[in-house]
């Protein structure tokens, strides 16, 4: 094999590298904190980005495009949000450079001073709420529904490929609405897409709760997210979805004119994937052997491997292997023909494996003589030989059956990890072992930072769709009565 | 109507500002010189990037996503990139935000310099040879064909709505080959997707050419570019496609061992369009009443207005509408039936002339009566009645022939606005009427910039298409031999 990957059971944290290395994901760059997503990472980020931007636009939501650049006294206007998470930030101060009066190089031109620093963009909110402000005078110019797919920046100290960059890639949905009602029910609407997303695109199950306040987006009311186990037990937050109230609307001053004439503030929320689900995609189904891709968000479905002896075989095994692409690309699937003739079949396995290609069809000379061919799956691994005669159909089927399995696969694991605390010298023990716990907890910050500052486990989400959590006890800490668990973790 | 629009005759500048922002499809924002792309607009350059994306992917070409932010000592490797350019850019200084010691808002963290400030991209070239340093180093890895979509930032002093603006969004392709041959077949394939996209998608005629030394791309051995034809007479440079020598390989180092086992540099192009075609599109095509919108690129290509009298009208004309709705979207089409209870047909009317939609379809109770609908085209503002039977097909027919008018008018009118032009006292009164003029030209830089001290004109290309300017003749500044005419324009 070409490329050795880190067995998870050894060092979990390298195995996840190697694999966004190895695999051809994503590299680092020169610059600092900043990744390069190479062809085949992108790839996959396209399948994400399609298939979440038609959900989007179901739901009535329109694409537009804001400035990368927010002039640094917007962000003192929303008081909160700069105490939340802003000030790690990348501040343009000067807008020319120029040659070095020394004749080396280039150096900052001096004289090209900003009046105002501008903030790259850690998120959007103040740019959109300062522009909303122009387009909204009357409640027939709402509801606004707009997202945006681009790059924010977060100074971030310690950056790992995919789960935490100073630069990634994401959507950003922004809108406006005439009541508060309307506006939670957007904020539910797009939690829900995002579940939906995960589970049935990415196939990855999550559990979709509100935060706690500790935990809540700064500026926002409510903040909905969903919450997904990674193999090592710890949690990834995969989306958020906020209420934001009418806190930017304050801040920047947009009202609008009510049926009755009367000016009020407008309601927002505001909803976010990003790149990072690339590294929940990557931790939730990969193995030892590599990446395990769901056919929904392949790059490559199905990889065919000739194998063979004399150059007329390998020609006659090479025109039944484009017959099958074709039927399977009619089919809608993509399909590789792995034709490269310096490397041995079992390198080429090996790479495709690595890469997660969910499935692998080999054919011999004697296969081509039988009629036959052996189709591999990658998420089990398992291999079998089926007539090449109706083979697109076989393959058409089982792809289904992969993105479910991977689904099931997960689920099972998930579900297996979950389990009840009700003690604190429990909970101390079991926090550590990884998974989910779901606990009675009193509802105050100063209870879940106390647990926070003895454990590093945190509130993932107070569910909203596992009635199972609603019963009463008590506080795993305080001893205090509690209506209902939550989902403590460690999380990423 | 409810928003006049300056018309072209009496103020062309003034019009087209009008016609983006009057349509909703651009606006300044808070931020100078950064534009917000509203989400019409958008949803025009989201199908010109889906396109053209197709048309890229066909060629071989792969996306992936490179940083944001260059060190700024990369500029100084490329030393004819930095004269060319690369000066007026954003430069990053510091990465963190504190509140003000005083107390009010926020301030720059002076603790938080950077070691070496960054540069906002305003091209990718010397981030993306850095990183192909790392992935080259057989010809075996050879060519490497990436894309990417992204925002760049060119700190322009005098800006326009996607003309020239700070920040704008861009494609910008990056292949590196084994062989100079290879590389500048690539920028030749390159450009002629474009000029393909331009004729059939934007129904925009160009003229594909190379670029005289004076005004090719910094760092490039040839620019290869295709150039458009405004109303107003002024060229529109619309896409450009450089072929790079060796020039950014040797700058950063990345050579190949060929199969001969020699180490030899890389070859390259880079390519790209960017929002600047939003400004072509509006400006060759548009009306005094406002955008017209060819039909490959409409957002809405079929707008529907019930007029009515009664509210038993009005529903039967709604259920008739929306069944030729479905049929229509069956085709592949994008309709919209505007049901808005508070405007009257009149304001509707104006309203999609403005928005450029291709068609709209009227109906009234006496049509509905007679089985008819009135069907109006944008390009030629004509209107004629005919049977609501069949109207589906009707209209699929009618697209295809305004996406061709468009284009036939464009091209008429560019064709009837090129002259030859012979001698410098003429040039000197024919270059202030507008349109190209074709000379003759002595292949100097120094006579190309006398010309353009004198009148402003540049050259636009020296086409590789129209053999129409290959001939013998006088250079018209300077009298001295020359082989071929080329183009002569004053431009944006």
């Amino acid at each position: 094999m070409a490329k050795e990957v880190t067995n998870r059971a050894e060092n979990y944290s390298q195995w996840y590298n190697d694999l966004v290395v190895k695999a051809d994901l994503a590299e680092q760059s020169a610059v600092r904190g900043c990744m390069v997503i190479k062809p085949y990472g992108y790839a996959i980020w396209e399948k994400m980005q399609s298939v979440l931007d038609g959900m989007f636009k179901k739901t009535g939501v329109q694409n537009a495009y804001f400035p990368l650049f927010i002039p640094k006294s917007f962000f003192s206007r929303e008081a909160e949000h700069v105490a939340g998470f802003a000030k790690e930030c990348a501040v343009v101060t000067h807008h020319r450079l120029m040659n070095d009066p020394d004749g080396k190089g280039v150096v900052v031109d001096p004289a090209a001073k900003l009046e105002e620093e501008l903030i790259v963009r850690p998120t959007s909110e103040t740019i959109i709420w300062s522009t909303y402000k122009n387009w909204i005078t009357s409640w027939r110019d709402l509801p606004i529904l707009c997202n945006q797919w681009c790059n924010v920046v977060r100074w971030e100290m310690r950056t790992r490929l995919f789960l935490r960059t100073a630069e990634f890639l994401w959507q950003e949905g922004h809108t406006a609405h005439a009541t508060s009602d309307e506006a939670q029910a957007k904020a539910e609407e797009m939690v829900q897409v995002y579940a939906d997303f995960a589970r049935n695109t990415m196939a990855l199950p999550v559990i979709v709760g509100h935060k706690s306040p500790n935990e809540r987006f700064a500026g926002a009311l409510d903040t909905l997210t969903i919450e997904a186990m990674m193999q090592d037990g710890k949690a990834l937050q995969a989306g958020t979805s906020h209420f934001l109230g009418q806190n930017f609307a304050k801040s920047f001053d947009v009202t609008y004119q009510n049926k009755e004439g009367k000016q009020e503030y407008v309601w927002a929320t505001s909803w976010g994937v990003s790149t990072r689900l690339m590294g929940a995609l990557i931790m939730a189904h990969g193995d030892d052997n590599g990446l395990v891709l769901p056919p929904a968000l392949a790059p490559i479905q199905v990889v065919m491997v000739p194998i063979f002896k004399t150059e007329e075989g390998h020609q006659a095994i090479l025109d039944k292997m484009y017959e099958i692409k074709k039927a399977l690309e009619a089919q809608g699937h993509s399909v590789k023909v792995d034709d490269r003739d310096t490397l041995r079949p079992g390198f080429k396995f090996a790479e495709w494996e690595l890469k997660g290609v969910p499935v692998r069809l080999a054919m011999g000379e004697r296969d081509l003589a039988n009629g036959t061919v052996e189709v591999a799956r990658r998420d089990t691994l398992t291999k079998e030989t089926v007539a090449a005669e109706g083979v697109d159909q076989h393959i058409h089927e089982l792809l289904d059956a992969i993105q479910q399995n991977i689904y099931t696969k997960a689920l099972n694991f998930r579900d297996a990890n979950i389990r009840k605390c009700d003690s604190w010298e429990e909970f101390k023990v079991e926090i550590q072992k990884g998974g989910f716990l779901l606990c009675h907890w009193d509802g105050t910050p100063e209870t879940e930072q106390a647990i926070k500052d003895e454990t590093k486990a945190t509130i993932r989400c107070i569910p909203v769709d596992s009635c199972v959590c609603e019963e009463e006890g008590t506080c795993i800490y305080t001893g205090k009565p509690s209506h209902r668990r939550v989902v403590f973790a460690i999380s990423y």
